[in-house]
C-alpha cells in the first residue's frame, strides 16, 4: 500500500504538476468534482473582465469586428477540436449540450431517410433520453431502441438511422468502445453520434481514429469553461455539406448580415450555428482552454487512470462497508469513479463539511471526479485519509448530514 | 426648430436622465445603436466578477444552491415580466432567440393540430424567417404564408395554427398592432407569437392586455444583458400545462436532478428550458436588468417616441438627400429611425469615425436607434450636427468610409 509520501513522490515526478498553477483553487478543499463543474483557471477572470470593460463597455458594437467576437464560436471549436481527435474545422463551440444533440440527433434522421431507428441505452444521461424523446414525440417517424449496454451491438440492425451514446457514462464512469460501436453502426448504414461531455479534456479521444460521425460535448466539465459554459458540437468533414439542423438560425445562415429572406447554410461545420452565442460565455471558455496547450492527452489520460487507481486501492482498503459503483479497470473507466454506500448522501454531506467535494447520484453512489490538469496524488490520498476517518469515527450519522439539497 | 439649449433644458427636466450615470459609456462617443448591442451597465462587472471569484471560484459546485443558480433562468425572467406586460411565472431567459423562436414556434403546431400554416411577413428579422423554414423543412406538414403587413389580416383563416410576427420591425422600426393582430389570430383560432427583441425595453409592451399567447426576445438590445446574452421566452400562463417543446433537455424536466429516464415537462414556463444555461451570462443579463428598477415604462415609451421625433425634426430640416425609412408618425415606431441614402453605408462610417455610432443596412438604410435610459436630447442634437457637418463637407466621400465590413 503506497503512503502519503509516496504520493508526494508521484507528484514530484508528475509531468502535469505545474498545471495546477493555472487554477485558481479555493484553500482548504479537495475538489473532486470537476467531471460536474471544471474548477477557475486563473485567466479566466482578467480576460472575462477585458472583454466586459474593453470589448463591450469600450467599443460596444463594433467589437463583433474589431474583437472578433463573430469568430468566437469556430476558435473555441478549434481549441478544442485536438482533445477529441478532430480536425480544427470540425467543432464550433455553441449553445448547450442538449440544444446540440437535437441538432444532430435530428440532422442524422434526415441523412438516413427510411431508417426510423435511434439506438441508445438506458441510464443514459438523462438529457440525452429527453432530446430523442422529444425528437420521436415531435417527428413521429422515430422508434427508440433503449437496451442495456452488453446488447449494443445486436441492436444494430437495417432499420436504424443512428446510435447515440455517451462515451463515458456520467455515473458509473464505464467506456463505452467507440471505434467497435461505430464501426458497427456503420456496418448496418447508421450513424453515430458521441455525447462527450465526460470525456472531452479527460480522455484522449480519437473522433475520426474511430469514425465517428457526430459528436457533442460540455465546456464545464473538464474543459473548465464555467458554469452553464458553451457546449460543443462536431460534424465530420464529410457529412458537412449533406448535415442539415433543423435548428436554421442566423447565425448558421451563409451571409448572416446580408439579411435576406431565405435560409442558405453556411459552410462547413458553421451551419451548426443557431441564434447570437453569448461572447462572454465563450470567452470564458476560450481562456480556459489554454490550460491544454501543449498537453499530451495520453500523459493526461495516464494521469488520470493512476489517480483513479490510486482512490480506489487507497478507498477499498482503508473504509468498509462500500460496494464498487463503476469497472475496476482503469481502461475501462473515465476520469472518475464511484463507490455505492446505502447512507451515500450523508457520508458524501460528511465529506464535503471536511472538504473533500465529490458528489452524491441516487439511489446510494459517490463520485468522485479526477481532473488530471489540478488534481494531485496526494489530494487522493488525503480524501481517501478523511473517508477513512469519517467511516471509523461515524462522524456521517450525524442529523445534519441528512437534509437533501436540490442539486447535490 | 429647436436649439442645442432648448435640448439641455429637456434634459434638466427629464425624469429619467439620473439613469444614464447607471451606464459606462465610452467618453466622444454618442451611441445611437443600443438596439443592437446595448451599452454596459456600471453594475454589471463587478457582478460577474463576483460571480466568477466566489460563486464559481469559491464555492464551485455548491453554488448551484448557495448562490441560487439553479433559480435564474425564473429570477432573470421575472424581472423581464414587468417590462413586457407578462406575470412573473410567465416569462424564463434562456437560450437565444432563434431558438426560442423554435422551441415556441414548433410547440405551436402541437397545439393546433390539422392546421398546416404559419403566417408571417417578408422581410421580417432573418432569423424568424429562417427558424420557421427550418422547421417546415424538418416536420414537412407545414405551409409558411409569407405576406405584406397590409394583407396580415386577410391571411388569417382557419388554416392558420400560427401568427409569428417582430413587434418592432428591426430595420424600420415600424410597430405592428399588436392587440389587433392577436385578436384576429384568436378569431380563427391561431395563436399569436410576437418577437419583442426592438421592443423588450424600449416600448410599453402588454402581452397580457393583448392576449398575446407566446413571445421571445432579445437580452442584448435595450435590456443591455451583453454581447450575445440569453434571450428570455414567454408562455401565457393559460397554455403552459399543454405547451410542449420539442427541445425537451433537462432542465426543463419536472425534476431534473432525479436522473430518471423519461422526460416529464416542469410545471409552468420552466418546462421552456432545455440545456443547462450560462451562469455567467445570466448573471450579466440579471445585473443589468436593475437599471429598469422603478422606471415607469409609458415614461419611457413617451421619451423614447420624443428622441426619435426630436431626431428626425432636425435631421431631415438640416441635412440633405435622406429619404425616411421608417414611420413618420412616433406611436407607430419603435425606439429608432431609420434614413435612407444611396451612400447611406459611407456617410454612417463617416458618422462612426466621428463618434456618432447607429449602423448600416443594405442597401441604402441608416439605423440610429434611441434607447431612453441612456441617450439625452443634446446628444440628438450633437449626432444631428454632426452628422450635417459631414453632408455639409462632404468628408463622407472619402475612400475609407466606402470599406465594407462583416459585422455593420
Amino acid at each position: 500500500m503506497l503512503t502519503r509520501d509516496d504520493c508526494l513522490k508521484l507528484d514530484a515526478a508528475d509531468p502535469l504538476a505545474g498545471r495546477r498553477e493555472l487554477f485558481d483553487l479555493p484553500q482548504g478543499v479537495i475538489y473532486l468534482d470537476g467531471n460536474s463543474l471544471g474548477a477557475l483557471p486563473r485567466n479566466v477572470p482578467d480576460r472575462l473582465q477585458a472583454a466586459v470593460a474593453q470589448e463591450w463597455g469600450g467599443d460596444l458594437i463594433k467589437s463583433w469586428n474589431t474583437a472578433d467576437w463573430i469568430g468566437l464560436p469556430a476558435r473555441v471549436g478549434a481549441r478544442i477540436a485536438p482533445l477529441i481527435g478532430a480536425a480544427a474545422g470540425e467543432v464550433i463551440a455553441a449553445d448547450s449540450t442538449s440544444v446540440n444533440l437535437f441538432k444532430l440527433a435530428a440532422g442524422a434522421m434526415k441523412l438516413r431517410p427510411g431508417r426510423k431507428v435511434i439506438v441508445t441505452e438506458p441510464g443514459n444521461f438523462p438529457t440525452d433520453l429527453y432530446i430523442l424523446q422529444g425528437l420521436r414525440d415531435f417527428l413521429g417517424e422515430v422508434e427508440l431502441r433503449v437496451v442495456e449496454p452488453a446488447s449494443l451491438q445486436a441492436a444494430l440492425d437495417e432499420d436504424v438511422a443512428l446510435l447515440l451514446l455517451t462515451h463515458v457514462h456520467y455515473k458509473t464512469g464505464a467506456v463505452h468502445d467507440m471505434a467497435a460501436l461505430t464501426a458497427r453502426a456503420h456496418e448496418v448504414g447508421a450513424l453515430a453520434l458521441w455525447d462527450l461531455s465526460h470525456s472531452a479534456g479527460a480522455l484522449a479521444v480519437d473522433l475520426n481514429g474511430c469514425g465517428a460521425d457526430l459528436a457533442v460535448g460540455c465546456g464545464y466539465k473538464y474543459l473548465n469553461g464555467g458554469p452553464g459554459a458553451p457546449a460543443f458540437l462536431f460534424i465530420a468533414n464529410r457529412l458537412q455539406t449533406t448535415f442539415q439542423t433543423p435548428l436554421t438560425g442566423w447565425m448558421g445562415h451563409a451571409a448572416p448580415f446580408a439579411f435576406s429572406d431565405d435560409y442558405a447554410p453556411a459552410p462547413g461545420v458553421l451551419r451548426g450555428l443557431c441564434g447570437t452565442p453569448s461572447v462572454l460565455a465563450l470567452t470564458g471558455l476560450e481562456a480556459a482552454l489554454e490550460a491544454f496547450d501543449g498537453v499530451d492527452m495520453g500523459q493526461l489520460r495516464a494521469k488520470s487512470m493512476r489517480l483513479g487507481d490510486l482512490f480506489l486501492d487507497l478507498a477499498l482498503e482503508r473504509c468498509q462497508g462500500f460496494g464498487l459503483g463503476c469497472p475496476r479497470a482503469a481502461a475501462r473507466r473515465g476520469s472518475q469513479v464511484a463507490l455505492t454506500h446505502e447512507s451515500g448522501y450523508a457520508i458524501m454531506q460528511a465529506l464535503i463539511a471536511r472538504g473533500v467535494i465529490g458528489d452524491f447520484r441516487a439511489p446510494d453512489v459517490l463520485r468522485f471526479g479526477f481532473t488530471p490538469l489540478y488534481v494531485r496524488y496526494v489530494d487522493v490520498w488525503d480524501a481517501v485519509d478523511i473517508l477513512s476517518d469519517i467511516m471509523a469515527s461515524g462522524e456521517w450519522r450525524q442529523a445534519r448530514f441528512h437534509e437533501v439539497s436540490a442539486v447535490t
